[in-house]
């Protein structure tokens, strides 16, 4: 009889294990724009869907693995931040001075802990960053030098600002400012420039994740480059908890990418978790109304990819294109880049 | 007949400019905290009251003559901003390293519109920059030595950071860091010494305005030096809108102050506003469940002045004290300290 009942008791136990690691599910984005099919060649579309094919395959093994979605997001950020195809760390925009000034932000959504920074150009991965500053300061935000102090503190990759450049961002900052491309002082990426230089050169750009796991415990992550020729240290929605980033176990995670000052406006992260809290929405109900009704009136570009804490999915975008994929507990990665 | 008409018409306008006329209103707070009557001398609490009476009826003015809430809100901060009484502009905190650095927002409720500055320690008023971020640039948020830039370019007020300093908030971090005073290098403040140094001594403050003017529109601004003894350019909530700062004419405008870090996690201004647009709550019920429920949940000190569009008014606060105050049509001044 005791036998027995330790017997259904396992059952129980590995069965509600087995519902929750079902769940298992992760989301990303590397920025929407003006990313039409014609503007794209066939080995830079196969470079963008590789790479978000890799970022969401290694946060699955991290969650099918019994880990975090903390460490899932940290870790999908960490490659989407170290490949130039996207507008954050390495192959980062210029600012207007020809600097490259970095934010990222991160959430996690059983705590409603949060940590961010912004303009930080000597952190490597600005994601690790915004995590640390959750984990071992008593701060949301720190930003410029002093977000700089706090991550050789803490032990992080520090690099010149020179690292995060590319030979196809200083084009584009030179093509915005009107200045003349002087070709004889092209130097060579390690990356392929010139498929790189085939790139949509939009002003704007960001990636993403959200990721669930077994626990139930959602995640948010944010970083960015910013906008292209940016003056003045402008910082966008990407460090804004509530604008870029916002995760509640209780509603959604969510991470945006746009144009970032109508992004912090609509607080666009949190509207979405605040419509299926206190309105009854579904994740995808909430996201359309924010994305594609109130953002749209208002004029702000751009999208979000956001899930629920059942797994559910939502990738709205009122921009042409937005890169983007997900990931379930079946290991099958899907990645989309035109409507 | 016409004339009839034309006088009646004439009456109506007359009567509805008046009806309007009648729910100016204007909001303030001079921070929340560990404001206790047992720790303030008569005199010093006469000095809250009279300064906040001061702006209040500054306020008043504007609005009372047809002015807009935007000036109202300007104007009103900037008298708190000046004063040494308040963690704002003259007479901020310290930051850990010996420096002041500012956050300011405003937003207009009529056009969702806003502006944003952190981490500035040259720009004697932080209030009148972001105003200006909101009126003359494209953006919304900008940061330190690039935000300074900006301020100088609008031809703002420059000052050498040593304008904010004043010999109380000195004693203050040095007490924080448990150093010793040294009284002969004790400097004489313009503003009496002896009466600010009976000032309760928290860790946070912040300055703030909400105003409703004859046209129906809201604005809300914040201000603040943040948090006294804070390292690596640390931002709380004052700068970050929907978290310190909310305005929306079809439900409220909000300003808050406390520990910031909690008020950024939990999105309070928006959220105040949320509840009111999603959950049909009054002004009062949303701001007591975010302010005296949720907040107090996850242990986040503090408190936010909001006023909705028919000029009612909240200022709920969850610590010990509050500088608060309100003036109406009737331009009765009202102000308060304690619970």
């Amino acid at each position: 009889m005791k036998y027995s009942l330790i017997l259904i008791f396992s059952i129980l136990t590995c069965l509600s294990t087995f519902a929750q690691k079902d769940k298992i599910t992760l989301v990303i984005h590397g920025g929407a724009g003006t990313i039409l099919k014609e503007n794209m060649t066939p080995e830079l579309e196969k470079a963008y869907h590789d790479k978000m094919q890799e970022a969401l395959r290694k946060g699955y093994e991290i969650l099918k693995n019994g880990g975090k979605s903390l460490d899932a997001v940290t870790e999908v950020i960490k490659i989407l931040e170290d490949s130039p195809l996207f507008n954050a760390g390495k192959g980062a925009v210029f600012s207007a001075d020809g600097k490259n000034e970095l934010d990222a932000s991160v959430m996690d959504g059983a705590t409603l802990k949060a940590g961010s920074c912004a303009s930080v150009m000597t952190v490597k991965n600005p994601i690790t960053l915004a995590r640390r500053i959750m984990e071992n300061s008593p701060h949301v935000m720190l930003i410029g030098r002093g977000a700089e102090k706090f991550a050789q503190e803490q032990g992080l990759t520090i690099v010149p600002n020179e690292y995060f450049q590319t030979e196809t961002r200083l084009k584009q900052l030179k093509k915005e400012k009107g200045e003349k491309i002087k070709e004889k002082n092209k130097k060579k990426d390690k990356d392929d420039s010139s498929l790189l230089d085939q790139m949509p050169q939009d002003k704007f750009g960001t990636v993403g994740c959200v990721a669930l796991d077994e626990y139930g415990n959602i995640v948010a992550g944010t970083s960015t480059g910013g906008m292209s020729n940016k003056k003045w240290n402008r910082v966008g929605d990407s460090p804004i908890i509530g604008a870029g980033t916002y995760a509640n176990n209780q509603t959604c995670g969510v991470s945006a990418t746009g144009h970032g000052e109508y992004f912090i406006r609509a607080v666009v992260a949190y509207d979405i978790s605040a419509l299926m809290e206190y309105q009854g929405m579904s994740l995808e109900q909430a996201a359309n109304r924010v994305v594609m009704e109130k953002l749209v009136k208002m004029g702000g570009e751009g999208g979000i990819v956001a899930l629920d804490k059942n797994g559910n999915i939502a990738m709205p975008f009122n921009s042409p294109g937005m890169y983007r994929g997900y990931i379930k507990a079946d290991g099958q990665a899907q990645t989309f880049i035109y409507k």
